[in-house]
């Protein structure tokens, strides 16, 4: 028996409209036709990108991240910009943010990261064919590239300096697709 | 070298105090001096359960997600109350949306789901010593239980059907967890 599980809007209360993100609150009606409120982040989705060099390490980028107050190693990633193609973005972060150059770029996966109480997905792709040229961050972005072998890469996991959501999926990708190969 | 990478609070502006999540924006000094802002918002965090039957299935909720204006599967997760251990809610929200009761829980990961712009942060348990008693949702929670074997899963992903972050690594646990022993 697949049951309704649907909640249906009532009504829609703006409350912040940012640069990055939206806040609404929506009342509902749930499937026992309570009335109920459901707080409501909007985002514009963003990518990530799976890059590993000729030396068979992870390209990742270290960063300061305000939320976490604290500086974090993750895959190179960004938001997408207005009616922007992912793939386009892809290789546009890729490039600003470390320097590499992919030729191609293959989807893997896209995720919705907070279904809770926001809309963000990420399209995580992989990049492959890289060359390396000099970074060019956004002028205001601060934004370190580090090279991590899988061993170093599972090991910054368990010191807590590897600890998002898309970077964990992207190494437990990475390490399935060499042992599929194997 | 390791550059300075941090971005100092110059003020702190409150948006939105909810019941679930609190918005802000803060005014930041970059590493280069600059002004800029940031969006942010708090969230209290989140627990969700690996639990893995007798019958070799991962034990799933299927769940409305308002965000996403879309009924979804996941493993089951909630939000941790004030102060509440979070092995405690990963047993509580384990029994309420599926009735299963574990005898233990085991920590395996904490991650952050979207470090760009919130700090919450998911604490990824496994379940062992499975009993089934019957389901207690909260009144106002709305789930159905669902039972699928790996290969299962992993054609709802490529479905869209499973498609949020923590279920995804929970996924790739379980898979690597499964080829280790083998």
């Amino acid at each position: 028996m697949k049951q309704d599980l649907e909640e249906k809007t009532v009504s829609t209360r703006k409350i912040f409209e940012g640069k990055v993100i939206q806040v609404q609150v929506d009342e509902v009606r749930l499937p026992n036709g309570h009335l109920s409120k459901r707080e409501i982040v909007k985002h514009p989705g963003a990518v990530a990108v799976i890059a590993v060099t000729d030396e068979n390490k992870m390209v990742l980028v270290r960063q300061f991240r305000k939320p976490l107050e604290k500086t974090i190693l993750e895959i190179p990633a960004g938001k997408l910009e207005y009616k922007e193609n992912s793939v386009e973005c892809a290789k546009r972060e890729l490039e600003e943010e470390t320097g590499y150059v992919a030729a191609k770029m293959e989807k893997i996966v896209s995720f919705y990261t907070s279904p809770g109480f926001a809309d963000e997905e990420i399209h995580l792709y992989q990049a492959t064919g890289l060359q390396k040229r000099e970074s060019n961050p956004d002028d205001d972005e601060f934004v370190e590239l580090v090279e991590l072998t899988a061993d170093e890469c599972f090991k910054r996991v368990e010191t807590g300096e590897i600890c998002d959501a898309k970077t964990i999926v992207a190494l437990y990708h990475w390490r399935n697709a060499v042992s599929d190969q194997k």
